[in-house]
């Protein structure tokens, strides 16, 4: 048997490092940043525990410039710098990496340092832009600079050089196919979008301000100004500090860094902070949400210290919050080498339910300490809380304690607040407790009004999922059912043990039931008797709850459903035979009146529903407009 | 100057790419098959070339098997194997890719091979989910086979192999993190996903089929059954044959088996296929779509060789096309080692303008070829193409050809029928061409009667861009515009020389708006005095284009104006002084009558455009149900 070790040569790893590691060329830019920013938080590490003596750490920056006639770009930091040796060992090895050494070595007093560094390779990513790059460094150490480059060959040339302050630059020689990157415009918007937050000031170029006018200069006078570093992030971003130091203000200024083309202002934010068993910062905004589920996901950030990685954070944010916007910022969340994270990873999955209860701890904590704020956040938000209920059932759990039911009156109850208040005069026959609720307080109306005749609460449920969450609802909890209140008519939505008498005798309801049918036979509607208070509307229209919730699920629900087609639509046409215009059709002797008096009755009551439409009620409006005059 | 050449380490890049270089370790699977693939491949190659002498290339497959109680995964090819010395240089070491070696060796007559292999990294993604790996391979050659093993350390071993026939075995020893992959139902969701449209039979486990009972046998006898190989996928996907040699069934067939949930037959199919300036095949299948832009993206599915790549097509397929379904197979997209694609390459962006001319090419022959049919699918079709003119200049140039615009009446015109249509009847007097159109025929039905009433043509235009598209139209055009029927009353829509004559004098005029200003001043309608035919109503509410086509815009427009805020509402009411109805208003003498009168009209005017609801609707009724009796 023979053994040996498995080998790799430069010439066939580093051309697909160079090209083919990375899908975006526009992270090396990312990279090398993070390359700046390691080497300045290194040395920021070493003077606070004394390693550096007679290095002053200073106010370093990292400075980018483009140099666009010379076709190239220069990274400029004040860091540690580099000695011979180190550039031969750090640079000429690839994916030997001095950040893991670094961490390594100063084992806990660096454990929190932020050092970003992890596989060794980012810096080649310079090669997807560059035909050449160059190293000129100088380390704290007392020892001479040395000058690095490499065409990416791999061969590269090393020599001293005279640069006598400490850190590291590196120019880039942007190739003719990158030419891109030579515009200031475009690494801006990529200084914008990596390194926003990072921790260590980053300079590109100068921007004019303007002081204040010295003392006893005329109103005419120009204020004078002068030119200043043009700093592009914000090196303490909001979620970096400690809960107990930031006011609401400084949440809000926050949520404008962030997304500063929102005009409105987020309901309220979660600041995450974990150290065990994982690291995790971050501030979670819920925003105003709207009733469309679909428009407003993927505006949560992912960070890795303070690095942008994504902008889709599926798998390490449960997906019902993923309508929140904000900020995660995780050292632990494991990424390749691209820097897209591992979603299978086990500790995606920890972050994701840490987030959940973080979510709904805070959901509680505001429904407690404030009810009144929370009940006017309420429509703004039932959104997330609806789907949260729906889609996990630890956050179900937690949420049906805080979870609320407004009614079309203003008033909000807790699940168990509403079975409380319902259950003496919504409990029916058989015991069930009857919730009624309405999606539409509009169009709707007349039924509402019918419930509140009878003392009911009605509920407005007007999610895209509230038939799902509804249905669940029924399932987990005992002898309860919702029902809207068209599904029928009031005293048959709840069922009392009183039966109300009817005026007409079932003589006389047969021949109405037949004198019906032949007069609106071809309409569809299933025609249903009913004796009711004599108030009541003579007719009216009903859709059937089951059926209707049915066809709602389906719309929402997608999956295997869809493809099944469209359920049919079902209505019952009630007509109330206690009513006196009801007696007045039965007693009508002329045909030609008594079909008038039904098609106008079940013209209101199509217009109650909402089902009088087109050609119809321009002809009941023309009709109308007659019977005015 | 010291020169010298950047080394890599394998100690220090072996754990990457075991670990760090695949965001899903899933895909070990796809890799290890593709590399069966190839070697099967490679075979057939050289067989067809007579470089293999004595080979029999038969039906080869390969297999998959799951011991899980072994806790072990084997992947058996029959492909051409390998000797010592190829175990040597393509596994020993990282990164030589044997697949690229092959196809410059065989450069012409393999070009279109369909090897898969790129960079030599695949076979280490086995590290990912085990603990040891073994190969046991016997090439097609006559050489003894050989048995290679490795715990990933990266120490290997290497000895004889009793092996006799063709072809190359890996044994993946599952690690205890990694149990997953020993579920078969787990191995058979990913043979699906990645491997079902790949060139080589893949089996995976047995199946039961029936066979025809034989002859004589009696009623009550049981079909005869025996088992047979479970083949997985199908080698030879529909994209892959020539579309002279595939009929209509055969695309239907091929859609059932990319969506298997999918009830309902695509509307028609677009062949992509294409040799130069590169290679793409597919089929591209139009669904029936919903007005709902944002639920029916990310059904289009990219392949390379026949392995699946990715179901986010973002960049190859231009975004008003993500609504399409199919499949797109390019061996010229760029990938990187993680088989995500290079966004930024230029070879993307070719393949995306090159798709977009298909399709508008395919409807535009769809369109002259069967105009009837075209119209017929018109409306399940049209939010793409409008879609598409909106945010693809070269696309729009294409499809203002064949773009209709249906009337209420269902007839279909073109744009430039359309203007030839209307322009004798719709010109108004400052030469413009006004097409008028309504957005729901039963809402807007009082509206498009009066239109039609004069004669004119209303288009039914539903989208929800069409506001966008028909502010390009009139941008793009000259001398048109569009107003909704309910804009403005059907004399000030079109204006024409001709002026009405008033009944009214200048004086009841005035007398006139005094009183409805006084009745209906809490209302916030502008109220419009206009000389119209007696016929037409007595009032009517209308809603401004401009301000409700903003409105629309912005709904649907996203970006910067998101955030500032609704747009309000605007109504005109309009009230026709030659109706009989309003000179009854204006002579009735008693106040609260003259209210009434104004008030119902008032209120049959905002029924007929749908603002009277909730419980001024249910009053209305009421007071509707007193005049019945």
């Amino acid at each position: 048997m023979a053994t040996g070790k498995i080998n790799v040569s430069v010439d066939n790893i580093f051309p697909l490092i160079k090209k083919f590691l990375y899908s975006d060329h526009e992270i090396f830019l990312r990279e090398l940043i993070s390359n700046a920013t390691d080497a300045t938080l290194k040395l920021k590490h070493l003077t606070s525990i004394g390693e550096a003596a007679g290095t002053e750490y200073g106010n370093p920056i990292i400075e980018v410039k483009v140099d666009k006639e010379g076709k190239k770009i220069h990274i400029i930091d004040q860091g540690l710098g580099m000695t011979e040796d180190e550039v031969k060992k750090y640079i000429n090895e690839v994916a030997f990496s001095g950040a893991e050494e670094f961490l390594d070595k100063y084992k806990d007093s660096a454990k929190d340092s932020g050092i970003i560094g992890h596989f060794g390779l980012g810096f080649y990513s310079a090669f997807m832009v560059a035909e050449k790059v160059e190293i000129i460094t100088k380390s704290f150490k007392d020892e001479p600079a040395v000058h690095w480059s490499c065409d990416g060959s791999p061969n590269f040339e090393l020599e001293p050089s005279d640069k006598t302050d400490r850190g590291t630059e590196i120019i880039l020689h942007i190739a003719d196919d990158s030419t891109e990157f030579l515009e200031k415009s475009r690494i801006s918007a990529l200084l914008t979008k990596y390194n926003k937050f990072m921790p260590i000031p980053i300079k590109f170029g100068t921007k004019t301000e303007t002081l204040p006018k010295p003392e006893g200069a005329k109103e005419e006078d120009k204020a004078p100004t002068k030119e200043v570093d043009n700093i592009i992030n914000n090196p303490t971003p909001a979620w970096t500090k400690q809960p107990a130091d930031l006011e609401t203000k400084d949440y809000q200024e926050f949520y404008r860094e962030l997304y500063p083309m929102q005009f409105e202002e987020p309901l309220f934010n979660i600041h995450l902070n974990v150290d065990y068993p994982f690291n995790l910062t971050g501030i979670l905004y819920f925003p105003r949400l709207t009733n469309d589920l679909n428009v407003q996901k993927d505006r949560i950030q992912l960070y890795q210290n303070q690095v942008y990685v994504t902008d889709n954070v599926e798998g390490i944010v449960p997906e019902f919050l993923m309508m929140l916007r904000g900020v995660v910022d995780s050292p632990d969340i494991p990424l390749n080498v691209s820097r897209s994270y591992l979603q299978a990873d086990g500790a995606v999955k920890k972050i994701s339910s840490y987030i959940t209860r973080k979510v709904a701890d805070k959901l509680s904590s505001l429904f407690k300490n404030n009810r009144e704020d929370f009940e006017a956040k309420w429509n703004d938000i039932k959104i997330v809380i609806e789907y949260g209920m729906l889609s996990e059932d630890k956050f179900f759990e937690k949420a049906d304690k805080f979870a609320l039911y407004p009614t079309v009156d203003g008033k909000f109850f807790t699940f168990e607040e509403l079975q409380e208040k319902l259950k003496a005069n919504q409990t029916d026959k058989d015991d069930k407790l009857v919730i009624l609720y309405a999606s539409d307080k509009e169009a709707q109306h007349s039924y509402i009004e019918a419930a509140k005749a009878k003392g009911y609460e009605v509920l407005l449920l007007d999610s895209p999922i509230i038939s799902h969450l509804m249905q669940k609802l029924e399932t987990s909890k005992e002898n309860i059912s919702f029902a809207r209140v068209d599904a029928d008519h009031i005293d048959n939505l709840i069922k009392k043990d009183e039966a109300q008498i009817s005026k007409l005798s079932d003589e006389e309801k047969d021949s109405l039931k037949a004198e019906l049918e032949s007069v609106i036979a071809n309409k569809s509607y299933t025609i249903q008797l009913e004796a009711m208070d004599s108030s009541a509307s003579p007719f009216i229209i009903t859709e059937p709850e089951f059926m209707r919730r049915m066809k709602e699920m389906q719309q929402t629900g997608g999956g295997g459903m869809f493809g099944m087609g469209k359920m049919p639509e079902m209505y019952n046409l009630i007509v109330n035979t206690n009513s006196d215009l009801v007696s007045e059709i039965l007693n009508t002797k002329t045909a030609k009146k008594k079909e008038r008096l039904i098609n106008q009755s079940l013209d209101l009551a199509r217009l109650s529903k909402g089902l009088l439409k087109g050609e119809e009620l321009t002809n009941f409006i023309k009709r109308s407009y007659e019977m005015v005059k």
